[in-house]
């Protein structure tokens, strides 16, 4: 996310009761790995190969959850948790799936791996949360 | 969703591995109830009122999960129940913040009942796959 | 829409300039027509067949205009007439891509039938707009 | 985008009849723009100004262009001509709105600015598509 964009958010979080807390350095990394992880997904799943359906529902998971994290203001802990751990179930899927197509395309194998950083990037968030509880 | 391309999609669920037995009915209730939630949430969050970005988060969820269900080959078991999960928590938030305004506007009293119908019939769904496992 | 929402909806859109003119009816019909289009291409797309990229695309464009006559308040007349233009001109790719393999997929022949009627209730609200003006 | 996914993506296009000749930095430039766009909208449709609802328009249609570019497969020139009008115009009245806050409001004044910066990057997509048919 544009860096002075997310200045102003962070400026308007810290003002939300509960949210004052909150280690923006690990949402904007969330944010960054989910917009990755939707392209990603989006890109791969035109190659029309049999993990397209679980792309497909990764990249609108991601996009949802990236949407999500900067409307925090209608999000409470936990559907914030709920939504975190569908995202990172989601992203698990289509990394499983990906993977087993990375030695046939280079495509698949970096959408794997956009989907281990997204993964990586929620849990991170799901601590940072649990932290301020 | 219209009844023919329904049937189509229950036709190609039945040959997909642990799909035969799902219950077409409650599915097809849940992919219009997150349809008519996605609707409600979507105009609600256009009056403004402090409930708006709940409403927003809801849209994009209840979208989501609707056109998850209609690719089932890309949703396992864990990942199906986790995005059911976060599709609850979702609507459950946006119907406790619009029923706060219920008595100020209609269409807050609308949003909430249809976030309460998509809460209901997500857990209907949720029965249904686990009956199956 | 549900019609209780659809009622709201137009009571709000009768205080907007210019917009009390509006056919409701007209409206409600292309949303519809928006919503059913996006969910046969969703499942379109699910098939793997070479119209896939199109139903993608034309999924989220039905999604996109859906929403934005949902949030009338946040379209003029130039931008409404150009969305509407890109979902007709999205509807009659994929219709013709899907029309393609009809004989061999129901899905397909059933998926160019919604971007046909969604191509025309667009076509019919342009000329409600035009008839506005 | 990431630069690694775009060279893939490069790659495939290259093999499309007609996308030979395209230029890839124009349409990374302009995948970005949407995609900031995308967010910059969405942050801003939370601060519940009278822009908010076209800058929800502006963020469906941003994203709805940005995956579009990501499946040029199911594009063809028309098409991609009518999606890039509509988003030039969703951005030009978007930033018309949240210029008339730009004083009030420091989002509405970087929102604007993502709008402006969409607006051209889809300006010079166009003209890149242009030039080569």
């Amino acid at each position: 996310m544009d860096s002075m964009m997310m200045d102003m958010m962070s400026k308007d979080m810290k003002s939300m009761p509960g949210m004052d807390m909150m280690d923006m350095s690990v949402m904007q990394a969330c944010m960054d790995a989910c917009s990755a992880c939707e392209q990603a997904c989006t890109v791969c799943s035109t190659q029309m190969m049999d993990c397209a359906p679980a792309c497909m529902n990764c990249a609108d998971m991601c996009n949802t959850m990236m949407r999500a994290m900067m409307r925090m203001q209608g999000m409470n802990a936990a559907t914030g948790m709920a939504m975190l751990d569908a995202c990172i179930a989601m992203c698990q899927q289509c990394m499983d799936e990906c993977m087993e197509h990375a030695d046939m395309s280079d495509v698949c194998k970096m959408c794997a791996q956009a989907c281990k950083a997204c993964m990586d990037a929620c849990m991170a968030m799901k601590n940072s949360m649990m932290a301020m509880s």
